[in-house]
C-alpha cells in the first residue's frame, strides 16, 4: 500500500468538482471477487477511477465528490476485533481522510442518506455486484442502473486520466522497470525441453519479488498466432517462436505492457529472421510517428503499409501496397490494431467506453477487419501514454477461410503461404509518452534488435 | 485441460439423477471475472460442480442433468472465426459430449425454451453476473434467485462430492506433490534480508512450471497472528517467524492446503521452540484421532485441550484444562477451527452452506468465540478430506481488549504474556483422509519436525 501525497488526490478531486460545476461524482470502490465461492477470492483490484481520486486499495470503500457541497467524502467503517484478528490492525477512517486530503468521512450505513434527493454521477459499472450496490442505494432497478452512467462524468473522467502528470509516469517508468526485469529473466530462461508454463511462472515471481503483480494475464506461447492465448502447457521444440506479451503492475496500479518474441532456438531461422525485421521496422518505425497532433489511425494505417510493403518483398503479397491496406488485406497477417491508451489499466479506461477514449468527432471507428479493432484513433495529445504493438500473424484457420472466399486475391500471394502455416506469429511493443517534440519510450531499454536476443 | 474417462462423468451424473428422482438440475458454468475492467479478466476458474459433472474448465458452458428425461446436456456455443483468431481453435459441442459421455448439446440461444414449463434445481450462485444469468433464463427476479435454490440439490451434491473417489484422491495427491514442492523451494530461501514477497512468488513460480495454480490466496508472512494476512511487503528479520500456509491447485481443479512455519534465523529460539513443539503434538494427535465415525468438533476440543494443557505448563494458562476449554479461554491463542474439507475447493462445497457440509441434526455450530469458526464439526466418514491445522497465536490487540474486560483472568495468566506480544503465530497444516481404519495423510512427507526444517 502506497499513496501520492495528499495535496495530489485533493487536486485530482478539485479539478473534477470544476469540470462538473455541480452535481455528485460517487466512487463505489471495488470489493473482493468470488473464485470458486464467496470467501475464496481473487487477489483484490480496485477501481482504478477510485484509486485515482481516493488512493486507497482496499475493498469496502467508497467515494464522493460533491461539486454542489464542494467537498470530498470518503465512506467506509473502522474496523473491528473480527477484522483485526483475521486481517490485521487497519488505519482509523479519521487518519485515512487526512491520508488523501479528504474533507469528511461517513459509515457505509449512512451513504443511502447521503445520496438521497441528490443529483448523482457514477461510472459504467462492470461488476455485477456493484450493479446491486448502485440499484439499492440509488433506490433504482438494476436495470436502470445499468443504463444510468452520467455521460459528463465519463467525459470529465477520460479527459483529467488520459492525461498523465509527472508523478504517474514516475510509476509507470517503476512498472516498466519490473516488467523489464521480467522480460530479462524470461530471455535468459528460453530453450528448448522447457515448458511455456515454465517461463510463464517466472512472470509472476518477479513481479512478486518486486512488490508488483502482472497487470493482464501472461501470453508466453509458441502459438502466438492465437492472439490472446492464456494456455501454458506446450512443451518449446527447436524452431518454435516465443512470444511473450507480459507487464507488471507496480504498487500503486500502474501498469506496464511490453510484448517480445524470441527463437526457442539460439538464433533465429532465415525465415523468422526475415518478419521479426519487418515487425521490428513497423514498430520503430511507428514510434518515431509518434508526437503530438498526429491521429493514431495514421500511424496504425503507416505500420500497415510498412507490414504490407515488407510481405510484398518477401512474397506473400502483391499489387498496390496502398490499395491493399485500404481494402484491409493486409490484416489477414495484421489483424488487430497497433496499440492502446494505458494507465492505471492495461488499456485505459477502457471500462468507460473505449470509443470515447480513442475517438473522437473527427475520427469514426472503422468496420473493416483488422482496422475495426485498433483502440485508439484520435490526434495524439501530450501526456497521453500508448502502446505500438505490430505484429505479423499466420493464422491458418483465417487462411483458409479467406481462401476459400477467394478474399483479396489480387493482394494476397496464398499459393506462397504454405510454408509458413506453422510460422505462428510474432509481436514487438512498447509504451511511448506523447510529448510535442515527439515519442519518449517509457522504462529501461528491453532488448529487441536480433542480435540482443539470439544467444 | 485435463479430463477424467467419459464413464466418470455419466456414473456422477447417473447418481445424482438417481438422487433427485424428478425435475431439472441446472448447473451454470463460471463466466470470466473483471479485474479491472470488463475485458481485463481474473484468470478463469470453472465452477467446482460444473468441473464434477461436466469437466470442461472454458467460459460460456452450461450443463443440464434431466431426471424426468434421464438425459446430460451440455449447453454452448461452437466457435466462429473471431473466436479462433483471438482463443485459438476449441473442441466442437459435438466432440465436447462424447469426451464427457452426455447424451447431447443445445446452444446457449436453445437454453431459456429448454427450461419453460420445467422444474428447475439450481445451486446458490455466488458470483452477482450468474443471478442476473439465472432470472433472464428463468424469468425470475433477482430477489426469487438469490433465494430460490434447491436445498433437495444442495444436499445431493454435497453428499456426493463430500466422499471422493479414487481417481479424485489420485488428483488430490498430485496437488499435494506440487504443494510439496513449493514448500520445499520456500523452505530452502528463508533468510533475513529478503521480503516476505520474494518468498511469496515461488509459490506462483512452482505451481504455473507444473501447469498448476495456487489454490487460494498465499499466506506468507511475519505476521501469522492476522489469520488472512495477505500482505507481502515486510522484511525478514531475525528472529521472525514466517507462516506458509500455501497449497496448490492442480490442472484438474484439486486443492492442497499446506501450512508450515519456519524460522526466520536458522534455528528456533527456545521460546519458540516451545510453542512450535506443542503446535506440532496438537496437530499430531489430532491427526491420529481421524476416523470414520469420530466427530470432528470431539478433535477440534481435544487439540483446544492440548494447547491449553501446554500453554499451562509453559506458565501461560492456569486452572483446570478442561474447564477453560469448555468456557474457551483457549481460542485468545487459538482462535479458529481445526480444518475443514477439502477437494475442488479448497474449502470443499462451502457454497452450498458450510452449516450443511461439516454439521448435522447431531451437530449444532457453537456461538462461542473461536469455535464458532469451526466449518467442520460432524461425525467422519469414509472419503472424506479434511485439513488438520491447529495454531497458537499471540494477538495484541485480542489480549489487550480481554485484559480489560477481565475475561477468562482465572484462566489466562495475562501477568505473562508480555514478552510473547510480539511473538506472531504459528500453525502446521496436513491434508488427511478419512478411512475406516484410520488417517491417511495425503502427499508426500512435507517436512515438519523442527530437527528437519532447522538449517
Amino acid at each position: 500500500m502506497k499513496l501520492f501525497d495528499a495535496s495530489v488526490y485533493a487536486a485530482r478531486r478539485a479539478n473534477l468538482m470544476a469540470a462538473l460545476g455541480k452535481g455528485v461524482a460517487l466512487f463505489p470502490g471495488s470489493v473482493e471477487q468470488a473464485f470458486n465461492y464467496k470467501s475464496n477470492t481473487y487477489p483484490f483490484r480496485q477501481d482504478s477511477s477510485f484509486l485515482y481520486y481516493f488512493g486507497f486499495s482496499q475493498p469496502g470503500l467508497s467515494g464522493i465528490i460533491d461539486a454542489d457541497s464542494g467537498k470530498s467524502i470518503l465512506v467506509g467503517n473502522d474496523a473491528d476485533i473480527e477484522d483485526v484478528v483475521w486481517m490485521g490492525p487497519q488505519p482509523a477512517m479519521r487518519d485515512r481522510i487526512k491520508q488523501i486530503g479528504a474533507d469528511e468521512f461517513i459509515p457505509a450505513e449512512s451513504l443511502h442518506g447521503y445520496m438521497h434527493g441528490k443529483s448523482i454521477h457514477y461510472l459504467p459499472p462492470y461488476h455485477a455486484d456493484r450493479i446491486f450496490y448502485l440499484a439499492e442505494l440509488l433506490n433504482k432497478s438494476t436495470e436502470e442502473i445499468k443504463s444510468g452512467h452520467s455521460m459528463e462524468l465519463v467525459r470529465a473522467v477520460i479527459k483529467q486520466r488520459s492525461h498523465k502528470a509527472p508523478e504517474e509516469i514516475d510509476q509507470m517508468e517503476q512498472a516498466l522497470y519490473i516488467t523489464a526485469a521480467i522480460h530479462t529473466q524470461i530471455r535468459k530462461s528460453v530453450a528448448p525441453g522447457k515448458y511455456e508454463a515454465q517461463i510463464r511462472g517466472i512472470a509472476e515471481g518477479v513481479a512478486f519479488a518486486n512488490q508488483a503483480r502482472l497487470a493482464y494475464q501472461a501470453i508466453c506461447t509458441i502459438q502466438g498466432q492465437t492472439l490472446h492465448n492464456n494456455d501454458y502447457h506446450r512443451l518449446l521444440k527447436e524452431g518454435d517462436m516465443l512470444l511473450c506479451d507480459i507487464g507488471a503492475e507496480n504498487i500503486m496500479g500502474y501498469a506496464g505492457d511490453i510484448t517480445r518474441s524470441y527463437p526457442v532456438s539460439p538464433t533465429f531461422s532465415s525465415m523468422q529472421a526475415e518478419i521479426y525485421d519487418l515487425v521490428l521496422k513497423a514498430e520503430m518505425k511507428s514510434i518515431e510517428a509518434v508526437k503530438a497532433g498526429v491521429r493514431y489511425l495514421d500511424i496504425h494505417l503507416g505500420a500497415a503499409r510498412i507490414i504490407a510493403e515488407g510481405l510484398k518483398q518477401i512474397g506473400l503479397m502483391k499489387g498496390d501496397v496502398d490499395e491493399a491496406v485500404a481494402a484491409g488485406a493486409h490484416a489477414l497477417f495484421f489483424p488487430h490494431g497497433l496499440g492502446h491508451m494505458i494507465g492505471l489499466d492495461v488499456h485505459d479506461l477502457e471500462n468507460l467506453g473505449e470509443n470515447y477514449v480513442g475517438y473522437d468527432d473527427t475520427v469514426q471507428r472503422s468496420q473493416q477487419f483488422g482496422t475495426a479493432y485498433l483502440r485508439m484513433a484520435r490526434a495524439l495529445e501530450p501526456g497521453f501514454v500508448i502502446t505500438v504493438e505490430p505484429g505479423i500473424y499466420f493464422i491458418p484457420e483465417l487462411i483458409d477461410m479467406w481462401q476459400d472466399e477467394g478474399k483479396f486475391k489480387d493482394f494476397i500471394c496464398y499459393d506462397k503461404l504454405d510454408p509458413y502455416r506453422n510460422f505462428t506469429g510474432i509481436r514487438i511493443e512498447d509504451n511511448v509518452l506523447v510529448t510535442t517534440d515527439g515519442p519518449v519510450i517509457l522504462g529501461p531499454p528491453i532488448p529487441k534488435m536480433r542480435s540482443d536476443i539470439e544467444r
